[in-house]
């Protein structure tokens, strides 16, 4: 099968592969149809994440058709149309049994990290029975690729973590896919002010479209002071932060009001400042998560009720062939104003 | 009066000066009985609280009796044994609705900071049907100048915020004051472990007697590799900084477990490293607060209950004369091995 492989940093190729088989009876082999690329997968590219090692196939997001299961899975069976969670559980271990599939202490983030992913033909999912939905009849495929990382790990880091709620004011520091899928799903609580901030001035046109109350096209101290000024001097309740650099997230301690929430959404590779000295007396707090995707069955309700389209993240597509050509369009968001890309690999 | 004043950094005095008279009708002035030293009142000698100017009476902590009361105060009069807050609040601007007496408007922590406060025969109260406290028939004066500041303090910020329950594991790191005023508290609700971190053994001793179900005479790496293995390699579900220095706060985010909460309580100076780069992933919070006293009725109950002993704390006791040799035995605490010293002012 081809499948596009990680071969150290800077370096990747679509290769011939064989296709995965049965590894262990919880397993579940599925046809990829769409996959997509993350911005996770530029960090390993870029040789940021050292778990991942040169001969990987990328890729953790995806929907595919079941091709074979393995003798204790229960809840599919072949031909089955499956939803692929970026967060592969077994359901039984402490962190699966308190609802922080993340931890899962056989899973976690493991597809197209320590094992291989779906920018593939064809993936071994383990932990199916826990690791994958099943799509209802009718529902858009493609819709439904958003919801395998950037949807749940908006909501579940951002809108969740960070208390959104009527009346309160967010600003998402970052309009990129991640910041746009926070956007999008911090509406179902109707706070008071969505302000999001970014320098690219494309991305906060998709965010007005997509119901920003607000755009600040700016940072460091005007985009504090633009903040003030919408939010009467006050600061906002909730601070998404979607980057993941120390500017950034400075920002959001310079932004958040007395008893907010500064919710990490962004991957970071560095440590930042964290300005005890004036937030110790601020009853603030900072939450960090890797997505636990338990909130993917929701989520696929309010696609299907039409509450969100997801799909509107989607910006190009490309064949399983064309897989280079995608990288680069993803890779230069700047200038092909890419969001999310669809792969389709069947 | 007598009262002890601030005159700059490095100096304080015990002065004559003017009894406090009503100023605003919701204002109340008390006879102070008793009152005592805080670690804040220490920062504050250094000149490290900016807000504080020198002139002013210090202390944000005691108990005494209503001398006089303005024309709008309707829940105390002239007599009335009372109880006062370290934290003054109207009760009526929008934090105090929200239960954050800290951030209130036209109040919070301004008793010994902006306003003269509680180390003087006398001091006025700004609305005081809301930051007063009746004292029960019966109670020990003593023992409740410790729910002015540091029972609250250790609950509020360290026990609350930290959502301490039955079967987490708590670390508090710093066995002074406020952190045995934390380690009191957490153990209303049961926590499997209590381990006190500290590199003073007689602190680590009283620890001990007060409940600490492990004491860690350490810091950095070794402090880190102990509490690893108390906990079976997992690390806290809760750990509750009572120091303020960067140092401390580090060690709580090493030994944090996923999912789990650092509590700060400490009073910080400078800014803090972090370790967003390995934190970000691991599912964990970090809260700040100035405490807002909301929890002084119900820990009031649990003082006359005989649930909690809070005069276990104080080690040493003064006249209000020899105030000077109050603040010398405090400062050098790790000599003297003082906690809380009381100051009888009447």
């Amino acid at each position: 099968m081809k499948a596009l492989v990680y071969e150290g940093p800077g370096k990747k190729s679509l290769q011939e592969r064989p296709v995965p088989t049965i590894a262990a009876p919880t397993d579940a082999i599925v046809k990829v149809t769409r996959t997509t690329i993350c911005g996770t997968d530029l960090h390993i590219l870029k040789g940021d994440v050292p778990t991942c090692t040169p001969g990987r196939i990328l890729g953790h997001e995806g929907v595919g058709i079941v091709e074979d299961i393995g003798a204790g899975v229960t809840q599919f069976k072949k031909g089955d149309r499956v939803l692929i969670s970026c967060i592969s559980s077994c359901g039984k271990c402490e962190y699966c049994r308190r609802g922080m599939y993340s931890h899962c202490t056989t899973g976690g983030w493991i597809l197209g990290n320590t094992i291989d992913g779906t920018q593939a033909e064809y993936v071994r999912i383990p932990h199916a029975d826990t690791s994958l939905y099943p799509i209802p009849d009718g529902a858009d495929e493609e819709a439904l690729v958003m919801l395998s990382d950037i949807l749940p790990t908006g909501f579940e880091c951002g809108v969740l973590n960070g208390k959104v709620q009527p009346g309160r004011t967010v600003a998402i520091v970052g309009s990129g896919p991640i910041g746009l899928a926070a956007l999008l799903t911090a509406q179902f609580y109707s706070p008071s002010e969505i302000i999001m901030v970014d320098l690219d001035e494309n991305r906060l046109e998709v965010a007005k479209r997509f119901g920003a109350t607000e755009t600040v096209k700016a940072d460091g101290e005007a985009a504090k002071r633009r903040i003030f000024d919408v939010t009467g001097g006050k600061g906002v309740d909730t601070a998404i932060e979607a980057v993941g650099v120390p500017a950034t997230f400075g920002l959001c301690q310079e932004i958040i009001a007395p008893g907010g929430i500064i919710a990490n959404v962004g991957v970071h590779g560095v440590k930042a400042d964290l300005h005890l000295e004036k937030l110790w007396s601020q009853n603030i707090s900072i939450t960090t998560r890797l997505v636990d995707t338990v909130s993917t069955p929701m989520l696929l309700k309010t696609v299907q009720s039409g509450k969100i389209d997801p799909k509107k993240l989607i910006t190009h597509r490309f064949k399983l062939d064309a897989i280079l050509d995608a990288y680069d369009t993803f890779s230069r968001a700047a200038s092909t104003q890419a969001l999310k890309v669809i792969i389709e690999a069947a």
